[in-house]
């Protein structure tokens, strides 16, 4: 029974991403829950592993799988679901083990952002203790790496999704817009003009990689960087800040 | 002279807050530069220094003092100014030094969220390489130690200041919106009805307090917990979330 959960960030995938607080976290769980994906992207699943090792755990690991989503259910309904059945796989695979200390899971950056593993831990009966371990987010592996200020000077930021980007435009009443869970570069639904992008993927990972400038003269070759990296690793993840000028 | 500037975030209060990167930043310094505030807040000098002494860096600790603001001078231009001189005086305080490594900053938070430390780094004149170590912001704080995600399931959210929210009012078209620097409890100012906050101010510290629920019914409960907590420390940092139920 899972009595005590941690969520613990581990940033976006550089080990060295992972804070004192995090390490000491897998250290003293008990037992850490690991998904097995089989979604193509095992150097995540190998990453895992990695942080697990090097924080000197010996937690016992236990691997559990993510159900299918049911596509005849409408879309908030399907994802209700599939949070539900996720809580139950997590209870069942630590089933009548009683652990002498917290049940933990590594969240991919923080687990606050565009993350569903906290929703997921809400629906857990009976309620544990939850505590959260903070990370780096995906936002800030990009500003790092592009050694550049999230912000204007005391200006707002709004993060959003590539959906709401294309859906809904530019937002209102701001000039610096940063987006995530975009799998169709929709910056370039956007009109270009006064538009500078800070583009970068697979950020802290060995593949890395990286691009900036206005958007109207860089935006054809993100748009073929992005397919050449998805095509050669099967996957991609992808963040970019865009500013408009005014 | 700063041939190599490495900005490192610490988070915002807990030493277990820095990460791996953070940790082997500050070990292969060859220079530290710490600022000497003298703004009452001597707990977070000593913090600074505990953190160093945690890496084990053994990198030679040069104190710099912060300049007055001219207060003759319009904002913007002030911001301009003094920013000029705090990069003079990281440029005279290494002075003739020929550091065989990097020099290093401690920044509080992340280095890219409503920070001036990048921006005065690119007033340096010869130009250094900069270098910046991601760090938790007091937005994830926040959301960690509240439990909670930041963002609606796939939903947008702004960040801004307290003086915005006071100008501006509720940003267009979101529901969640994240407020820092305010130093006036700026979420009074908005009609209460439908808003939810969670606020925290000394997050990650022995000093954490925290209080959410609806505006309309705590409201005068954080501004009297801010107030106390304020003389008692002499000083105060809160950061909080709105969000809006529609
Ligand atoms: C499900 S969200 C998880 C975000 C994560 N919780 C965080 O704090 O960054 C996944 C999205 O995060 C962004 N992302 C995560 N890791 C990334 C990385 N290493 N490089 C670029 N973008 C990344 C991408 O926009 C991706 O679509
Ligand atoms: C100059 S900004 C620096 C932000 C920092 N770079 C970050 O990433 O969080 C200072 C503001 O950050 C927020 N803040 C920083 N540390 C905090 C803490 N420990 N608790 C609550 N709020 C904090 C407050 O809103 C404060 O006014």
């Amino acid at each position: 029974m899972i009595q005590t959960l941690w969520l613990i960030g581990i940033g976006t995938g550089a080990p060295s991403h992972v804070t004192g607080e995090g390490m000491a976290a897998l250290r003293d769980a008990a037992i850490i829950l690991v998904p097995h994906k089989g979604d193509g992207k095992d150097d995540l699943a190998e990453l895992r592993h990695r942080i697990i090792r090097a924080s000197g755990s010996d937690a016992r690991i236990l691997p559990f799988d993510y159900p299918e989503r049911d596509p005849g259910v409408p879309y908030l309904e399907r994802v209700e679901k599939w949070h539900d059945e996720i809580a139950r796989r997590w209870q069942k695979t630590v089933g009548t083990i009683h652990p002498d200390g917290p049940v933990a899971l590594l969240v991919w950056g923080d687990p606050s952002l565009y993350d569903s593993t906290i929703r997921i831990a809400q629906r857990l009966e009976p309620q544990p203790d939850i505590r959260i371990v903070p990370g780096i987010t995906a936002i800030q592996a990009l500003t790092a790496a592009h050694a550049i200020p999230l912000n204007a000077v005391n200006g707002p930021v709004h993060i959003t999704t590539g959906r709401r980007l294309r859906d809904s435009g530019w937002p209102d009443g701001v000039q610096r817009v940063v987006v995530m869970l975009d799998g169709d570069a929709s910056f370039q639904t956007l009109p270009a003009a006064n538009l500078t992008i800070w583009w970068g993927a697979y950020l802290g990972m060995p593949e890395q990689v990286l691009d900036h400038g206005p958007v109207a003269a860089i935006r054809d070759r993100i748009i073929a960087t992005r397919a050449a990296a998805r095509q050669r690793h099967g996957w991609i993840m992808d963040t970019y800040l865009l500013s408009k000028e005014t």
